[in-house]
């Protein structure tokens, strides 16, 4: 079983309800859609990422031995119904909202229609890669904005929650516009570029902390960036400033220093005059620790001679607002338009489509969402991505996704671009003719059931 | 590349760094401890877990062809590191506190003693793996106490961040006193009991509530629990209420049904007097939607008829709470204690052992860090499990270390019980052997490392 592709990476309700659906041949076409229901406390908008994921997951969609053999023998199925499965393929249409791109609660990102078996199936999954995907691409941007140019580096892996959300916000991060990750896996799984400097192990098992930089600069001759925080910071500036010459003397350079801990201001302050003394003004000052869009936004602000900044925890788990209300909702089977009304999570129906509506400067003004034929004069978001489980164009190269999130964030109305909520929302308007449709759904809803 | 094995699920850093080690001969033994720093607010302990997935890890490390040539091919490393990377694995020794043990701030739940090179590399991906599995353990057992007997299930995988973290979260809360999980892959892999109802594309599929939860029950005529809150609560009960006498008279039974939304006391009240009334009294009800340790509390002290709760994201992310200060630290190298000294980030040096001191009643009084061979009178935790690379038992089985988790919560002092912080938290004090070391640590490091 492979514990990435294994399609029992699902809800058990998904199987049993699929085999309901096969049992009463209940296979006509489902649309699904999957949207974010609200934005999390001080977030102004999100940013759209994991459809390659996703097309991926579809596109191999398929039962292998191992997961057939536990269908058979669980007890909880029908005889025959891992048979079944071992037919079942994706062989539906996706449509999506491209990488990168901004958007705003209740707007659909992802579309899937399909027999309702497959589209049923695949849900649990969806929503996992696209959830935290966006998540973490969404937390990532707002450290972009907070950055002004300076430079991002992901360093989250070890207190990402496992494996793949560590590469995933490494991928998530990179498209929103950090430079780069510490996550060596991420390089020749995706492409971007790593970082890395040195721990303070490193500085610790050394005799001396002057030994343990002149070490790693002859190791990495080019490229060392010593960590200065183990002991004292700022006479570990002084020793590098001491080292330096002897080892530019044997052709030997030092690329940076990294401060992980203590007042990050007042420090790089220091170190960049004890560097700028010893004439080592190329050298670049890296922070680290605990940061966040708030802190980096200080930092910035207070005008402190830091170079790049490295993010971790925060990024990779989304500290601040670690889940989003993100859910994949029927909304037509077999031609009809559906919706769900319970308390506080009602939805609206069908097929729908977004449009982003400029004002007449080009600016963002709102977005409407409506339903799918009805065409408004702005852009639409959504674009057929897949037919009959087939791409229709191959995977987007990530430095594309990456470009439209610049541009994107570019866009973004100014209102949107503070780490803090807007006064003013983003406008995310329900055409008259999806409100519409919700009313029929109603009424239609409301003959089948009896009152309570 | 195997996305959840690759070596490459590691920081950047750990690979110049061996490389550098490497390349110095620095190859002889290093310790490492994993610890955390501090508890979040509202906490009172944590819950170990993870550990058989750390010997896993470090029993299947090995560089596989696709590693090696990323490492040869990307510029960052000297010819022939790919060569030094193939023959290395993990021949060290690993001492652990069990999965499922309590376990407080500061105290070692994890040393790695082994070759420079190999306890380095596998920092990133070991703190990878027990931080978050120690966060869903501990979050998990907030939910047990607060349930007060009543069965929880995992409900998170969708929004936990990426399938790993779905999967480790069931393993985890299962641990930690849970009755299971929905995320159907968690049985094949772990052997964790699974559940699931039905989801409200179901019912919005069907031409009416009733006809989906009939044609649901007749597809699992034993196990069936009917989702009643897609359109009126109280009116898909009585529809239940109609429906359990035709169905009982063909052999069908209806085992639950599970509320989703609203105010969940009130409609559980109202649904158990409206199924008791039918003569369904052992029609059990489940409740989901949000949930979330301190929900589960209010609804059980309120005295709400739910037999079960469907605990999702709050539990997988561990919303309020999502990181913990965990970390890997060098605590000796070459027969030489050592610690790191970095603003507000001190660490105790050595290899260290916790006690456990129980007083006169057999009550849990404090613990004490120390020395490893320093012998207190209490219950020392850490044990060796895993010598030159290989384990010493085969691995624990599940229910084992379920069983211990059960019996050190019934074991936790009282005022640690409740899910906001005790006004006196539990004890762990530094044994005087453990400060010497330190001071004699610092005087060493002093002499090596001239004045700020």
């Amino acid at each position: 079983m492979n514990p990435v592709r294994t399609p029992l990476l699902t809800d058990l309700y998904q199987l049993t309800m699929v085999q309901a659906y096969l049992d009463a041949g209940m296979t006509a076409t489902a649309v699904f859609e999957l949207f974010v229901r609200k934005l999390p406390p001080g977030r102004n908008f999100f940013v759209a990422a994991g459809l390659e994921t996703v097309l991926r997951t579809l596109e191999d969609l398929r039962f292998d031995r191992d997961d057939l053999e536990w269908i058979r023998g669980c007890g909880l199925f029908r005889p025959g119904f891992a048979d079944d499965l071992a037919e079942l393929r994706f062989t539906g249409d996706v449509h999506a909202i491209p990488e990168g791109t901004v958007f705003f609660p209740n707007e659909p990102i992802l579309r899937v229609t399909a027999p309702m078996p497959e589209a049923q199936l695949v849900e649990s999954r969806l929503v996992n890669l696209v959830h935290y995907q966006v998540l973490a691409a969404s937390k990532a941007a707002r450290a972009v904005l907070a950055a002004g140019g300076k430079r991002l580096i992901d360093f989250g892996f070890r207190r990402a929650h496992g494996a793949e959300a560590g590469l995933l916000a490494a991928r998530a991060s990179w498209i929103a516009g950090f430079d780069g990750t510490a996550t060596a896996a991420a390089a020749p799984l995706y492409g971007i570029p790593v970082f890395g400097t040195m721990a303070h192990s490193f500085v610790q098992a050394h005799a001396s902390e002057a030994a343990a930089f002149e070490h790693f600069a002859e190791a990495f001759p080019a490229n060392a960036v010593l960590l200065i925080d183990t002991y004292d910071t700022v006479a570990a500036a002084r020793q590098v400033a001491t080292l330096a010459p002897r080892l530019a003397a044997r052709g030997i350079g030092i690329r940076g220093v990294r401060l992980d801990s203590g007042d990050l201001d007042a420090l790089s302050r220091e170190v960049r005059r004890v560097l700028d003394e010893a004439g080592l003004d190329r050298t670049t000052i890296f922070a680290s620790g605990n940061l966040d869009e708030y802190r980096v936004r200080a930092l910035v602000a207070a005008g402190a001679p830091i170079d790049a900044f490295g993010i971790g925890t925060s990024l990779t788990t989304s500290a601040d607002a670690p889940c989003l209300d993100a859910v994949y909702k029927l909304q037509e089977y077999a031609g009809v338009a559906r919706r769900k009304r319970s308390a506080g999570k009602a939805t609206w129906p069908g097929r729908k489509q977004v449009f982003r509506m400029v004002d007449r400067d080009g600016g963002w003004d709102h977005d409407v969402v409506t339903i799918e034929h009805d065409i408004q004069p702005g852009t639409p978001l959504l674009d057929l991505v897949m037919a009959d489980g087939r791409r229709l164009r191959p995977p987007e190269p990530l430095a594309a996704s990456r470009r439209r999130a610049r541009d994107q964030l570019a866009a973004l109305p100014a209102r949107l671009r503070n780490l803090e909520d807007a006064a003013e929302p983003y406008g995310v308007e329900i055409a008259p003719a999806l409100a519409a449709l919700a009313q029929e759904v109603d009424r239609m809803t409301d003959a089948a059931v009896p009152p309570g």
